[in-house]
Parts: C-alpha cells; sequence; structure tokens
C-alpha cells in the first residue's frame, strides 16, 4: 500500500446541548428542560469572562456543515476522509466545550460544584446511548469512549462498562480528579479495573480538568476577585493533571493485578513522558535517599517504566515536531497521533499541512506507527476492514519527506 | 585561592522537640506540657507504621555527637568543616523529621489536620527566635530562614518578616499548599512580597509537603484501608508540589510587581526545569492552541523564563550526576549544591565523596558556581568573610578532575 492507514486518538463527538433530551430516561427529561437554560447561560456567562465568545463564534463561522460533523454522520466522514482518517477515537463535547452532554456529564466529570451523582449518570448514558448509535453507522471507524463517571459507585460503573462493550463501545473515559473520593489506587476500584479488563475496553484520561478553583477562585461568587493570571496557570498544571491517575494505578500495583488493562492518556502533550518515567524509576530504585520513607517497592515485580510500556497509549493530539523528534525517548510504539477535531485547537482545517509540519523527515516505519499502527493495535481497530478505506484517502508515503 | 568555597543551599537545624519550651512566649507554655506529649507518640506512631524507626535509629547510632550539631553551634562548626562547607541556609526540623517545632510549625506549613493558626505561630516564632540566637554564633556562615506560616493572616507574616530581617534571619519559608485558603497570585499577598523584597528576604520553598490525604487516606483513621503504592505516589509527586507555588508567582505578575524579590526552591531536583520552563514559555507564546481560552499573557512583560532566572535560586540537594550534566539546560548561574545535613538522606557523612560523583569532570567555572558562587551571590554571603574560612576548609580545585 503506498498511503498511510491514519487513526486519530482524539475526535470529539456530542450532540448540540438540547437534543440531548430525547436520549435521557423520561423521569429525568422534566428535569432536563429546567437545567438546560441554566446551563446554556453559564456557558455564555464563562464565554464572555473570558473573552473567548467572539473566538467560538468565528471558529464556527463558514465552517457550519463541516463542524455538524459533531453530530451527523455523513459530514462527519466527509470530514474523515478529506483529513485523510480512516479510524477515530470519540470523546464527548463536541465542537467545544460548550456543547457537552446535560447535568455536568462532559469531558471533565467534575464531582464538585452541585454536581448531582444520579444526574450526571442520566446525562452519560444519554450520551452513550447516542454515542452508541453514532458509531453503528461504521463501526469499523469509530472507537466510542463512554462516559463513565465511576467515583460515585464502582458497581454502577462496572455495569455502565459491560452496558459499553455490549453496544459497540470500546473506551471508558474516567474522571482525572476525585476531590473527596477515594483516589484510584483504592482497592475499591478493583471490580472496575476487572470490568474494563475482561470487557477489553480501554480507559481514558483526557487533558481539561483541573482543580480550578486554586486558579480563579469561586467563579460563583460576584464579589471575589479577578486573580491574575489565573488561565496561564491552569494552562501549565492542566497536563500534570491529567497524567495523575497513571501515577496512582501504577503504584496502586494495579497493572500488577490487571495485567491486560490499557490506559489512554489523551492531549496532555507528550513532552513529560521522559522526566516521568526516570523520576519514578529513580524512586523505585533508589534506596539511599529514600530509606527512612520505609519499603514502598516490593510490591511491584517490575519498574515503573515497564509498566509504562506495557499498559499505556498515549493520545498526542496535535503531535509537535519537537514531540515526533523525541519519540524514541517517549516511546515510538506509544504515540498516537490525534486530530482533535472539531475542536478549535486542534489540526482540522490545516491537518495535512499540520501533520506533515510534525512527520517531515521521519522513517516511514516511525510515521506509520505513529498516524495509526500503534493506534490500531492498541485500541484493537480491524485493519482488514480499514485497509480499503487507507487505500483510498489515506495521506501518501513519501509525503513526509520533504519540510512541509 | 586554591580551593573552592562552599556554601550548601540546603541544611537543618532545630532544637530536641522538648527543648523549644523556653522559646515559646510564656502563655503557650503550658499548652505545650500537653501537646508534647502527643506529639512525640503521634511521631513514634508514624514512625512504626511506615517501619522507619529501626532506620532512624540507626542513623543515629554512633553519630551522637555530630548529629547534636543540629542544635548545638560548636558541634554544628566541627561537620561543617569536616565537610568543607564555609557557609549554610538553615532550614527547620534538625536530625529528622521527627524533630519538629511545637503545634505544627515543621517544614511543611500544614494548614489543615488540626492546626491551630495561633498555636502553630507560637510554635514558629519559638523556633524563629532560637535560629535567631543560634545563627548569631557565625553570622558570617548561616542564612536563617524563619517560619512564616503566611497562609492565616498576610499582616501578621508581613511582621515576622521585619522581624527575622531584624534579628539577623534573611529567609522566609512559606507554605508550598495553601488548603482552602487564597493561593499565591492573590493580590492580597502583594504586602508580604513587598517586605520580603524591602527586608532583602529571600522567599523560600522546600519539598516534603503534599497532600498526604490523597495517598494514604485518612491517618487518624483506624478503620481506614492500608493503600498500596501510597509512598511510592508521595515520592513521585513530592518535587512537584514545591514547585507548584513558582508557577502560582510567576503567572500572577508577582516578578512583573516585585521586581527584587527572590525565591528559592530546595530539594526538589532540578531536572524539572528544562521542560518546565518549556512548558510555559510554550503557553506564554502559543497562540493557536489557546486563542479560545482568551488573553492570559499580556500582563507578563517577559517569558517565564527570564523571571525564572532573574528571580528564582535552585537549592539543589544532594546534586546527582546527572543534574550536573543538564546544568546548563537548567541554568547553571541558578544551581545551588546543598548538603542536606543532618537529615539522613543527605550527603553527610560521605560528603566528598558524594560531591566527587556530582562534579567530577566539570568545568572549575561551573564547579565553583554550583558549589558556592551562585548561593553566594543569591542569598548574599559576605564572600569577604568566608574566603579565610574557604580557604582553611574549602575542598582543593583540581581535585573533581577525575573519578570519584
Amino acid at each position: 500500500m503506498d498511503r498511510y492507514l491514519v487513526i486519530s486518538s482524539d475526535c470529539h463527538a456530542g450532540l448540540p446541548p438540547e437534543k440531548y433530551r430525547d436520549y435521557l430516561d423520561p423521569q429525568y427529561r422534566e428535569t432536563f428542560d429546567v437545567a438546560l437554560p441554566i446551563q446554556l447561560e453559564q456557558t455564555q456567562r464563562m464565554s464572555e469572562k473570558f473573552l473567548v465568545a467572539e473566538i467560538n463564534d468565528q471558529w464556527r463561522e463558514g465552517r457550519e456543515a463541516a463542524l455538524s460533523g459533531a453530530w451527523d454522520h455523513a459530514e462527519r466522514i466527509k470530514v474523515l476522509d478529506g483529513d485523510g482518517v480512516a479510524g477515530e477515537v470519540l470523546f464527548p463535547d463536541g465542537i467545544t466545550e460548550m456543547n457537552m452532554p446535560p447535568f455536568g456529564a462532559g469531558l471533565s466529570l467534575p464531582t464538585e460544584g452541585g454536581i448531582v451523582p444520579e444526574l450526571q449518570w442520566a446525562g452519560a448514558r444519554a450520551h452513550n446511548r447516542w454515542l452508541a448509535e453514532f458509531v453503528s453507522n461504521a463501526p469499523e471507524r469509530h472507537v466510542g469512549v463512554a462516559l463513565v463517571p465511576a467515583l460515585w459507585d464502582v458497581g454502577e460503573a462496572v455495569r455502565e462498562v459491560s452496558w459499553a462493550r455490549a453496544n459497540g463501545l470500546s473506551g471508558a473515559l474516567l474522571p482525572c480528579q476525585w476531590g473527596t473520593h477515594a483516589p484510584y489506587h483504592h482497592p475499591k476500584y478493583d471490580p472496575l479495573w476487572a470490568a474494563c479488563q475482561d470487557n477489553d475496553v480501554v480507559v481514558h484520561f483526557h487533558s481539561g480538568p483541573a482543580p480550578m478553583g486554586d486558579y480563579f477562585g469561586d467563579l460563583t461568587d460576584p464579589e471575589a476577585v479577578d486573580l491574575p493570571g489565573a488561565m496561564g496557570i491552569y494552562v501549565s498544571e492542566v497536563c500534570w493533571y491529567n497524567v495523575r491517575p497513571l501515577t496512582f494505578l501504577i503504584w496502586g500495583g494495579v497493572f500488577e493485578r490487571f495485567p491486560r488493562l490499557k490506559v489512554a492518556i489523551t492531549e496532555g502533550t507528550v513532552v513529560w513522558v521522559p522526566e516521568y518515567l526516570a523520576l519514578m524509576d529513580h524512586r523505585y530504585t533508589d534506596t539511599h535517599a529514600s530509606a527512612k520513607l520505609g519499603d514502598y517497592h516490593s510490591h511491584l515485580k517490575s519498574k515503573p517504566s515497564e509498566y509504562f510500556a506495557r499498559h499505556v497509549g498515549l493520545g498526542a493530539s496535535c503531535l509537535s515536531a519537537r514531540e515526533a523528534s523525541m519519540r524514541h525517548q517517549i516511546g515510538v510504539e506509544q504515540i498516537m497521533w490525534g486530530s482533535d477535531f472539531p475542536h478549535p485547537e486542534g489540526t482540522w482545517p490545516f491537518t495535512e499541512r499540520e501533520r506533515g509540519i510534525s512527520l517531515h523527515g521521519l522513517p516511514e516505519s516511525d510515521i506509520a506507527a505513529i498516524l495509526g499502527g500503534n493506534a490500531a493495535r492498541f485500541f484493537g481497530f480491524d485493519v482488514d476492514k480499514l485497509a480499503p478505506i487507507a487505500a483510498r484517502i489515506g495521506p501518501r508515503k513519501g509525503g513526509f519527506a520533504e519540510a512541509a
């Protein structure tokens, strides 16, 4: 084949907020009617506060048809084909974070700030139902990631993971932050890891959540001081919070107990990987500096970097040239390119150019791995079914030989 | 001079817990008598829980005289001279974390877990009084770091910084974590930054504090499950929590408003520096990925790395050979070697060997900067007064030419 198989490890899909009504269990529809205008008004207020309403409007202008690919499958396929993307992994929060499922069941899966567990579950299920329907239009091209607000009730989470698998979804998005709930090294989550492993459902953490109160103070308090630099702190810390659950899983011995569990860390950049692993391996092997802390190593048979290599996939959204140049330090078999369509920070509508800037000059085998081979293996895409699609739409090999 | 001037940017001094009584304001002594046995019992229980009681006992065995240098000035000077250390920066928590000032006024300066603000202040003042006395024995050799539990009351903190300067102390240790208090980009702290700047008092953050509840659960709950890997997570995250306040100061524009403020980040390793600065500079200069977040750059005239270079000193305790090899990426004018005496994870009693392993083969000018030149300039040591001491005890130039 003279074209690459491309799979985007990070794409988003979801309905316009008002359209989730039909996918909710009927008993939540009345609450939905009350909550929707409040959600839209809050969204609008935040958008104005951070001076981004205009930017978001600009993003949509003249692109309405293509962006409706966030929920319209025929439009979606046109965009994917135009981007040379044969397969994709589907997270929530359609066109922007302004398009999220109801009741706080978006990408962040918060557990604080007035979130009602029963309602968040209802919102998550509404999205999961719609997503299962969306994916069924071309199951070979989409890996759907179910929303699983796992912190409230592990039993519920286990049931949702089984439901996801039975309905054609093969990923589970978990909260990155746990507030006052038990963190992920707590043994109470073992049934959830077992369910994900046994159902071949990949656990996902996606960048976005962070302790916003630390940056912005209380956003609902009209008396609150506007804190200078809050957004700069957020963008400097957000990737760390996305990786944090992995630190807990590794040290917690979760991969020791669940040797087939897979975890994707998405849109958190991948530059952190070498120092992250160096630090944890150092802590694992070091004896002098940590002697006074007792034995915290011997429950793990492998070094942290070894669990990482076996269990972790990196959703490398909008991969930069610098990240590509660091690929051997990071793990050339773990980096999985992503377009982030239809988010404005993604590569679309300049995907071909952006991909060229990131990958030009790399060996063909590395490009093949990063663009699709790694994701195909990690997420279990059926490459035989994708091959004819890639043969038709994929970027041509040789096209990355020169500077874009 | 054929010897290096050595200054340790990270040393510890403090009384055995029971001896702080005399340094407390009299109205707190009765409370002290009640609290001390509880503190000692808790310390012992933790020490047993983490299986380190034995290691700590071993650490002291046969070293009692030298370790009494934690509070005995004559013994201290013998150890410093033996280590070739002319000057040092003095943090609390003497021989180990088991030796801390009363009422939670130790290195971590916690604000949760039953801490009473008035008592923590009293404990901090007791330590500061003792430290001022200790430093006065040889003021040219010690930079004393006052404990300033600043989160409770900024006015109190401002007064303590003035007191510190007036009493021969020239550093202020602030809490790394703020719990539910305002974080450091809040303008309410501006009077504190002004006081530190105007009194030439260096702000210090020292590794140790981290959200222990996230790792260990509720340590006071006898029913609590023992969480596997908790200590591994702690040692993997603790450095990040030590650097975190700096992220808030930089983005908060604090260095813009206080152009002579200096901040030391100590015992957090220094390997994080290159990626930390690359990330923040990227966030500062990037326009595509962050457009939807509004303008969060223009209140800062300089890039984050520029503030870092101008304002930050790195307390590089027990510098590793790898860190030394990365010195140009990290900042060869900011790395300040430290021995961490008398903590068991420090270089003593093998300081000469450890220093040799870290620094052998480096150019003389880099060794001079890292061992003492940077710290002399950053903390304002009087090098004329230290020169004769260094000429007598300092490690010989040329001694680092070969592998240790």
